[in-house]
């Protein structure tokens, strides 16, 4: 059973207590789905979620998903699905608040394990 | 599984092609879970969802989510998830632009039957 929560939960102060990169924090859920929210700035992992879509929104900057034959560039409001089993690795140049939707327990970095893999944490 | 998108999809272009109220259409999905967006304007039909949670996100607009004990008034970037088993009723004094998360085959008006309750459309 998910508790009630008692208010609204905006995204954009959300983002204003985190300070480091690519530390993803539950916004809330959704039954056993997470919404987390990252800052992101350089680049990630090259990985793949064999069992799992992953659905990336952009709120603010720009956020570079790399797939093995093309870029897919996310602007601010933009949502992109990578499709489970498709390889990828995340950029972006400059800071980029973004937020993610995928099962509770996905791996940030999927099939790989490395120092960037991390869990996820409560937002406060 | 999941078809590749080919691109990103803008969530403020989205609501674009979008005029009338209450007509959920799937923006994308992620595994058996839809992304939905409606505009709404009105009110709702009081309705509970037994089996799942929903997440509200408003993008603009201001949206009132009627609890039986309370009112949560959501603006924009605020997220509210309204948990399996409480009765709701959205409301809406202007127009208003939603993103929902749910379940593939969750129906709007939960266990409420009437002339609100429509399938999910595709969005184009």
């Amino acid at each position: 059973m998910t508790p009630a929560p008692t208010g609204p939960i905006n995204t954009l102060t959300a983002f204003d207590s985190i300070r480091d990169h690519w530390q993803p924090r539950r916004l809330t859920s959704v039954n056993d789905y997470d919404v987390k929210i990252a800052k992101v700035q350089g680049e990630f992992v090259w990985h793949t979620h064999p069992d799992t879509d992953e659905l990336f929104l952009v709120v603010a900057g720009e956020l570079t998903i790399q797939l093995r034959d093309r870029d897919v560039v996310l602007g601010p409001n933009d949502v992109f699905v990578v499709p489970r089993g498709v390889e990828h690795c995340p950029k972006a140049d400059a800071e980029t608040s973004i937020v993610m939707f995928e099962p509770k327990g996905t791996i940030n970095t999927g099939d790989t394990r490395n120092e960037r893999t991390v869990s996820v944490r409560e937002l406060h």
